[in-house]
């Protein structure tokens, strides 16, 4: 798995470095940032994810391979929002100096709105030479657009800042957790196994795509409680830290046998699960 | 004109009204800033115009008008993003106050995401019955992508904040102005003009669709030079209030010749030209 992870995240890197403008474009300043935030270091879960179920369901990767991207520039936004002195605050990112602490704060808003505008752009196409399968990349926007907003990643965040503060019910706060991190997870599981399987030379088996979509938000739910459990927030107040680390454990071990269908093609996608549920943030 | 605009933004308004989360939504605070930083005062320029676009083409008005509704909440985004502190640090909008003043800046930032997100997602046809025209709806959202990006919208933002310090050249003084204002506007009419002539029962004349674009280019422009004249600004210092004025009633009266082609049907949109060089802003 570790070489599996290192060179899909090589391919990642890779094609981030291509598709974002370059420094000499102008305005510089913009394209340096976007750069700066996204290159480097980090974990590309998310677009490992997306190549991942489309591997499971022999999709071609060339057909998804931007949209995995996408996925990873969607994060990287997020965190750079995040990052402000009117959110977290946080001066630090990947042990470097945070995207506004770096370029200033006006920089620091405009650059997540690049890099999220950005995503868009290239899950429509811009850029690629791939036409066709446009149905099915209309859905995989309507999917990743509904994940990060006000009922998926934006909500989470709102509830975390505001709402948040009194103290949510049992089920407020899974549903909190799912829409933080869980939607964006499970969006990049279902783009993936979408673009996938519009690609591929013969049709998924049956409850495949059903699977992986289970399979996703199971694993969704397990990197936000693994977050829980390193940070002492969230679940972990409500359940104790010992409830919390059984339930992820359950639900990877259910994530898991959701990729049944899928025979031997959904192993990648196994180790991935253990890999979430076991990773040191 | 004046009862055409009453009835287009009464039409707007009433369907941003509709397609908005609802303030009873969890989590509420969001939902309703959203709503509080889109709906009330507000030209409708930009649906307004990607509507007439689709009219000229003969366009089913339901296949446009969730789109159009979706370029004024990127309007509202990049206003809401615009205010705040780090940015213009405008305390007042349509003499209300800011989002951020209002519910915070935390808030602010994240219903500028908000608000984009859930544009791209209207696009792409969350919570619409019409299915079909994948093509040309992939084809709109790349052109809004494209217009709002790094080389349109924000890229006009970063020159204002940071590069455009330097005293430019006329020549990127032109760039930046198209990018400031003017590349959303012509992005307007040309997804109306798109998602029209796709739902239309018959072809368009021959030179329509080009005609439209470069119509949309060119009041993009207008636009923008007389945002500058009432300012004083950008344009106006560095080639005199007179010149930018007769450049911009020049530019007006290229851009109604470019409707040529539609005939009777082009009548609004040059009555729409003559609003766009005539208005206060």
């Amino acid at each position: 798995l570790k070489t599996y992870l290192k060179q899909r995240q090589a391919l990642v890197n890779g094609t981030l470095g291509k598709l974002l403008p370059s420094r000499r474009d102008f305005p510089a300043s913009i394209h340096d940032a976007m750069r700066y935030s996204v290159l480097g270091e980090g974990k590309r879960i998310r677009p490992i994810l997306a190549l991942a179920a489309s591997d499971a369901v022999r999709g071609k990767r060339a057909r998804v391979l931007p949209a995995a991207c996408a996925l990873e520039l969607i994060h990287a936004y997020s965190l750079v929002h995040d990052d402000l002195p009117a959110m977290d605050d946080d001066d630090f990112r990947r042990g470097k100096p945070s995207c506004h602490k770096k370029f200033g704060e006006a920089l620091g808003v405009l650059t997540g709105d690049a890099l999220l505008t950005f995503s868009f752009g290239l899950l429509a196409g811009v850029g690629s030479r791939v036409n066709g399968d446009a149905g099915v990349r209309l859905e995989a926007i309507r999917e990743v657009a509904e994940a990060i907003g006000t009922f998926g990643m934006i909500g989470g965040q709102v509830a975390d800042v505001g709402e948040g503060r009194r103290r949510p019910t049992r089920k407020q706060m899974e549903r909190i957790n799912n829409w933080k991190t869980g939607a964006l997870i499970a969006a990049s599981v279902r783009v993936g196994a979408l673009l996938g399987s519009a690609s591929a030379s013969r049709k998924p088996a049956p409850g495949a795509l059903r699977g992986l979509a289970r399979y996703g938000e199971k694993v969704g739910l397990v990197f936000q409680l693994v977050d829980d459990l390193q940070d002492g927030d969230g679940a972990v107040r409500l359940e104790g830290a010992q409830a919390v680390r059984r339930r992820a454990q359950q639900l990877t071990r259910s994530a898991i046998r959701e990729l049944a269908p899928l025979g031997k093609a959904g192993e990648p996608l196994a180790g991935l699960a253990e890999f979430i549920l076991n990773r040191k943030v």
